[in-house]
């Protein structure tokens, strides 16, 4: 099966997720001093950062495993369709912190589900690069996707790392968002290598 | 007519519809136990998913059926719009499901038009299987096109089941509810066969 | 250059155009009879159809138009922009129409801003269609186009009953609704012949 | 690695920010003279015309950088992923314009934030010029790259402009919204030399 639709797809959820995002940001309506409203928001632009910055990442990953991707099947369609589920998401812990983080009986629950929806994303990428890439079903087994397998070892650091997150956010929660961004970072260091041709 | 614009329109639409479904997953803004008020949402994230899995399967089913077809015609792109109007739809049943589900008025009402808002879906793409199989005009006669006829047979199930979901908003709210995601998992069943290369 | 980001971008914005028409369905927040609330918005559904018929219609001629194109300059990007800022603004005018057309001092602006729009978009459009045919500029002179030109002088007849629209806001106002959808039904008619390949 | 996902994901990402600023298009829900009202949203038409065109004209140049570019590499899709959060936030900015450029205490911070968030594409396209033609890195030695390198010489002329419609916005706020508007329509011109083939 062509890959070319799937991806259409993905990256438009992908991308939409993304830019939803931005409704987020938005002043009380009943502001009269705009310029601290506007200093006052720095949680939602934190959190509309890292958001962004997750969802880029994760695009950047599945990009790169489709690419050794020689052929998808049906199943790979339905186990994609739980990662966009995931993703699709995301808009919604992003407004919760954004609403939240500064008040003190909600800043704990928000960041939780903020790192459960992250851990939701992680796994989904996780049980499609094992389903690509376990008994060469769709990757292959050249040096590169024997690289690709070797590298997506790597995978459990990043839950690790949302796992600690969710545990902060009990105890101290601008570290649990900021364990939440440079785990978003950690993705994106070259884990997957790039097919060579 | 080239498919590929078609697909990247109709991949746009069914990509945005689904990813409008998170808008709806929101805190009442005056919450002040945020904990419950996440646990008061369940409807929504039920509702969330089985409209996310229905967009998504029925885009899975969509791919299946053009892979199938050599060419569109004009009449094609207008059957198609059809059913774009149905998905695009979607986020509005799904939002009055989870404003109204809990509530002792608004749950059977909710739940019909979310199974009408179904049904649609499910007879526009009747319609479009049924205008691109009839007499080979845009599928052609192969095996695989042929045993594509077949398995269409089976769709009548699915409305069945949608008419289903609608007596039953009327007794049995959450079975109703129910009955949707499970005619969603119907749809997901490789009906449509892959066509051989 | 390549006409495929382009027409990624403009079908981007066709999509989103189109599927973000269902936030606008919406029952009041203090609802407590749905049943008749979900009849009121009658006016919202009627708004919504023919919006996004209008919206898929306008989709199926400019890809029509650019199957004849073998190539698009720079004036092309900067005059599609220009039909995308119109399509883009669709909802604004639905959204007046479906709360205003039932109150008696708004639903004749709310026509009428509904009309203006769809001028904008047929001026923009028929700007496209003058631009890539005038002088075999870039739709070349195979006997398709010569028809694909031929049949634009049809156009006109779009723009005037849009005016019609606009006029019956003042006097009639469910009938101008009707006009408004009448005249994307006749775009919908095969104004523009497809390329013989 | 290939550019057509990198460029269904941007595309994706500039159509949905640019989309969604009708979003911003409302009528305050009190209206009782629509007419008034329409008229007095004037600066919410002008903030989507100007914003709209900012992300077309943008979308345009990304597009003829790309045709030169041959391929990309991992660090350009980080790159490029900075661009469309900033791409991705223009739709807050237009907000902010559009509810407090007619209020005494507002205009300045709305129309400052406005000009940093021009400010921030423009780096961050800037930053992808830069990183692509330097050293024939990403785009080669044609002499249309060559050309390429030298228009890009001009890009600071934008920077100022923007810099200078924030320093407006402390004393003519229509001036400082005519200079962000006058200087999309500065990227509009052929700056960027299309590919000769």
């Amino acid at each position: 099966m062509r890959t070319v639709r799937l991806e259409a797809f993905s990256d438009g959820v992908f991308a939409i997720a993304a830019t939803l995002l931005v409704l987020e940001l938005r002043v009380p309506p009943d502001t009269t001093d705009l310029v601290s409203a506007l200093f006052r928001l720095w949680p939602a632009y934190a959190a509309y950062l890292v958001s962004f910055l997750t969802i880029g990442i994760i695009w950047v990953n599945h990009h790169t495993l489709l690419e050794h991707c020689k052929r998808v099947d049906r199943r790979f369609l339905y186990l994609n369709l739980l990662l966009l589920v995931a993703v699709g998401i995301v808009p919604f812990p992003t407004a919760l912190v954004d609403q939240y983080i500064l008040t003190e009986h909600g800043a704990t629950p928000a960041l939780v589900v903020y790192g459960l929806g992250a851990v939701l994303i992680a796994l989904a990428f996780t049980g499609i690069f094992l389903y690509t890439t376990h008994d060469h079903r769709l990757v292959g087994d050249s040096p590169s996707a024997r690289r690709l397998r070797e590298e997506g070892r790597l995978f459990p650091i990043g839950h690790g790392a949302y796992t600690l997150g969710i545990a902060l956010a009990f105890v101290a929660q601008v570290a649990s968002l900021a364990v939440y961004g440079l785990t978003a970072l950690f993705y994106a260091l070259p884990l997957l290598p790039l097919p060579k041709r």
